[in-house]
């Protein structure tokens, strides 16, 4: 039987890995690389250093790199433009299982953050398995999730006592979709979305690079400091040429 | 200049914690213990036992256990509950970092889980420093939370596309505070309040214990699964004396 893993390995600081994952490194074969865009290469040179730092020197191992679909920009139908991605995934996934792993391997992809947040690979191995295509066994191993490095940073909690958080993307912040939750995570956010926020006297908590060398905090209430981040958010994009940023927005 | 680290040590599974929270561990002088109730011998030993796992044999540490205040149960208001639980919890914190750290020494709080969620330790720290009365700098180390191991354990991603997800406590979805989001993360439910879900055609993944020796885990229909959950749970409590589950419910 082919084993792939599905390893979490944090957002940004190489630090923020789990023994767990270490452990998962050390039992993998073949990791496949799958990563798009501008963000591309710091992201793979990441996982090229998680792997050197972490796996030791006597487990051999190989990378199979995978030009990674890219999802149409600009659709209106966002769930359907990611389903359609995720079919060309699934098919991407499907022949480098097929094709790069031996039975008795053990494959592994590597997710930034946690792989049950805002990920796909978990979805589409399922699919894949429910297709009768491929046979294999898969785990998932957790990993610390920007929103987790983003409260350690500011250092503050992430609830109020006994209250809720809406975990959210800008798109349907903006879209006016956000729940009426003490308290706001939003995510996957391209178009500055915390400034269409009625309430001016909610307290922002944004970071960008979180855990990184890059990393910028900023903090205080949205009416104070929402030009700042949008300035700063933009220079950074600039000069980076990609930003991954998040951002948890509170009740006064 | 003393310094408090607030360590999270994941939930459950030993081989959760980070290579950051090893750090830490391997710079702490003086780790504090605050247990409570009927879980608190096991959740001492798993503390001690990281610490012997993960702390070099060269580096001398202390621990210094503290009488955990407890919260009055059955109180009406939660949070006025909690708020008076944080006031004695914050008395002790300070007595014990007055009176057992050493200036330019590094004391550490392990908290369970990640340290940012439905965790106090942050929140009584700020006082603390607010306060004026004990000087001290501290850093937060985020942990991998059960809500994490429960996704990873059942292999299911906390989000659809594009969605949102609502973590709550047992105590809002039993009162119908929760909100409409597509699905809902449940945590700190001493209830059985999955009962209470009007639409009986949701999805729920349970886990108790997760990433222990001792992990259930259950899923399907609420309609179909409730009430064994509900058998398994009272028999696993009456069992070890103790439980912590947490569950997420999706929209079919």
């Amino acid at each position: 039987m082919k084993k792939i893993l599905i390893i979490g390995i944090g957002a940004g600081n190489p630090d923020y890995i789990t023994m767990q994952a270490v452990k998962a490194l050390n039992r993998t074969d073949v990791f496949f690389l799958m990563d798009k865009g501008q963000s591309k290469d710091k992201l793979i040179d990441l996982r090229r250093e998680i792997c050197a730092t972490y796996i030791n020197a006597d487990h051999a191992y190989r990378f199979v790199e995978a030009d990674c679909p890219e999802r149409v920009r600009g659709e209106i139908d966002y769930t359907a433009a990611v389903q359609d991605l995720n079919r060309d995934k699934q098919q991407t996934f499907e022949r480098m299982i097929n094709e790069e792993l031996a039975e008795g391997e053990v494959g592994a992809f590597l997710a930034w953050g946690d792989p049950a947040l805002y990920d796909s690979t978990i979805r589409i191995l399922q699919a894949i398995l429910a297709s009768g295509r491929c046979v294999f066994e898969f785990e998932v191993i957790p990993g610390i999730t920007s929103v987790q490095a983003l409260a350690a940073q500011h250092k503050v909690p992430l609830n109020r006592i006994g209250r809720s958080i809406e975990i959210t993307t800008g798109r349907r912040l903006a879209a006016g979709q956000a729940s009426d939750a003490d308290t706001l995570v939003v995510m996957l956010d391209a178009e500055d979305s915390y400034r269409s926020v009625a309430d001016r006297d909610m307290d922002i908590y944004w970071g960008a690079y979180l855990g990184t060398p890059d990393e910028i905090l900023i903090s205080g209430k949205v009416a104070e400091v929402a030009e700042e981040i949008e300035r700063v958010r933009k220079a950074a994009r600039q000069a980076n040429g990609w930003i991954m940023d998040t951002y948890l927005l509170r009740k006064p």
